[in-house]
């Protein structure tokens, strides 16, 4: 079996659904069961070779609810964990929040690139993974690596900005370097990605992934002004390094992929206030393009 | 109304149950539904006195999901949070980690000694707390402070170790000092304590909380050598700065408290590995003495 298994541990955006302390009508809707919309973790992707070896991509602070809910994920003696590597996309609290909690003497290869692997050393408390059971590996952008035996993956820096507590003013927008990536795999003449966050889809990027298998997309926000309008923030999805699924000119990302013969298209990194959570008019436009709203315990086989 | 209410969010020890990587006969049970055994988050009490307003004490990795399975702590207007404030108790990651989430430009009050002040410092990542909106509080040794409205509380050193993150080379172990505090509540002629790490009761502590209305007390361990035991790790309860509930000539906890004239005592920071969490002679031993095994979702009212 060498087909490549996605598992959605975590379809939310930081904060979740619902997010501690926002009481918009999704994060209600949430929070209530006789409503149609089920509380989803933060971003995090399993994926596997053979179902019995996982590679995390993104370790969100939900990691140890996300891994009571996964069967596929519990461990198999005393001490044991079926995850052998995490790999981290971008130094957001959403992405590397997790690392605190696989703690305890497990041993696994923690994968980043030199510029995310700053931002944890300058934070002793990721001391918790102790470097005699953790292997600390700096992966290069362009450079194919393995996150689990047999498996080839490949990063690339997709158009970002540093994670919001290292902002110091005003932010670089649209920023291409280490500090956010996009991830490829390449299995069985199968081809995906992970791209969890993304400022903008520049020619280059829309070629890299044309005819892919398949994409996790950042579906961050619906509309730019999204929290503006939903009350719950003052800053615009660009502002925060995501690109609409809907924008004016047909710029948002849902039009630009639809280009893109791609083979299933599934949104993942969603806020708790996108519309997509719910029926309607959004959710309708995403599933009439033939795009996918992501949602936790989702799986993919790439067979 | 101005009784002390408590609410134990998380009753389990650093790693929960189950633990993420642990297979030891309780983890594997609280995995099971058909078991009886139900699964427990991190090290964490809210206090209120009018059930409106919440303190927390620690803020453990799991506080999403606590506050989600909590509605008393559930958003009552758009952006909103019924807590008010955080005290921390010490810096190991059970309870600190939970700061990483509860992010989000919302305001509170955030206490601690200065020690553990300087621990929160050094770590840029939690700068997700942005200033603007939390404010912190250092607190000093047996000065009384308000961590709500109304409600009067003192921290008091209780004999510990710095986090384990912090640990270079043998830590000092029963070390008094601001790394490791417990808390006294006063309200309505009634006292409380809260002391989720211990790693003994000297004569001083004994006399401090002789004649407490209520104890929320250090359960890590049942016997020193437990995890060695169960085979889960090498170190004791007391290298782990937590004394054990039964110990050689009468020295544990149990033993100890139960001279004490305690009107209700409760056991919480209890380790995955410890046989209280399920039926048998351990958990008899404990209940016969008239203590209790704290679980998440108990509430206390200080009537």
């Amino acid at each position: 079996m060498t087909d490549l298994r996605f598992l959605v541990l975590g379809s939310a955006a930081g904060g979740g659904l619902p997010q501690w302390n926002c009481n918009c009508s999704n994060c209600a809707a949430a929070r209530d069961p006789s409503f149609e919309i089920i509380p989803q973790t933060q971003s995090s992707l399993a994926v596997s070779l053979d179902g019995e070896t996982w590679a995390l991509f993104n370790a969100s602070p939900d990691i140890r609810q996300q891994i009571q809910q996964t069967p596929q994920l519990h461990p198999k003696t005393l001490r044991h964990s079926p995850i052998r590597s995490v790999i981290i996309t971008n130094a957001d609290v959403d992405h590397i929040g997790g690392l605190l909690t696989i703690r305890e003497k497990q041993a696994f290869d923690l994968f980043s690139t030199a510029a995310i692997g700053t931002v944890l050393d300058a934070n002793p408390v990721f001391r918790v993974l102790n470097p005699a059971f953790v292997q600390r590996h700096s992966i290069r952008l362009d450079e194919v690596f393995s996150p689990l035996a047999g498996m080839e993956a490949r990063i690339f820096a997709v158009p970002g900005k540093v994670a919001l507590f290292l902002e110091e003013g005003e932010p670089e927008l649209g920023l291409e370097g280490e500090q956010t990536i996009g991830v490829e795999f390449l299995a069985n003449s199968k081809r995906a990605y992970y791209i969890p966050g993304c400022a903008t889809l520049p020619d280059w990027l829309c070629e890299r992934i044309r005819g892919a298998d398949l994409v996790f997309f950042d579906g961050t926000v619906f509309t730019d002004d999204e929290m503006i309008r939903v009350g719950t923030g003052t800053k615009t999805g660009q502002r925060m390094g995501h690109m609409p699924i809907i924008g004016d000119d047909h710029s948002g990302s849902l039009d630009v992929l639809s280009q893109l013969d791609i083979g299933r298209m599934v949104y993942v990194h969603i806020n708790n206030t996108n519309p997509i959570w719910r029926d309607g008019p959004e959710r309708d436009a995403v599933t009439a393009a033939g795009f996918e709203v992501g949602h936790d315990g989702m799986e993919i086989d790439l067979a």
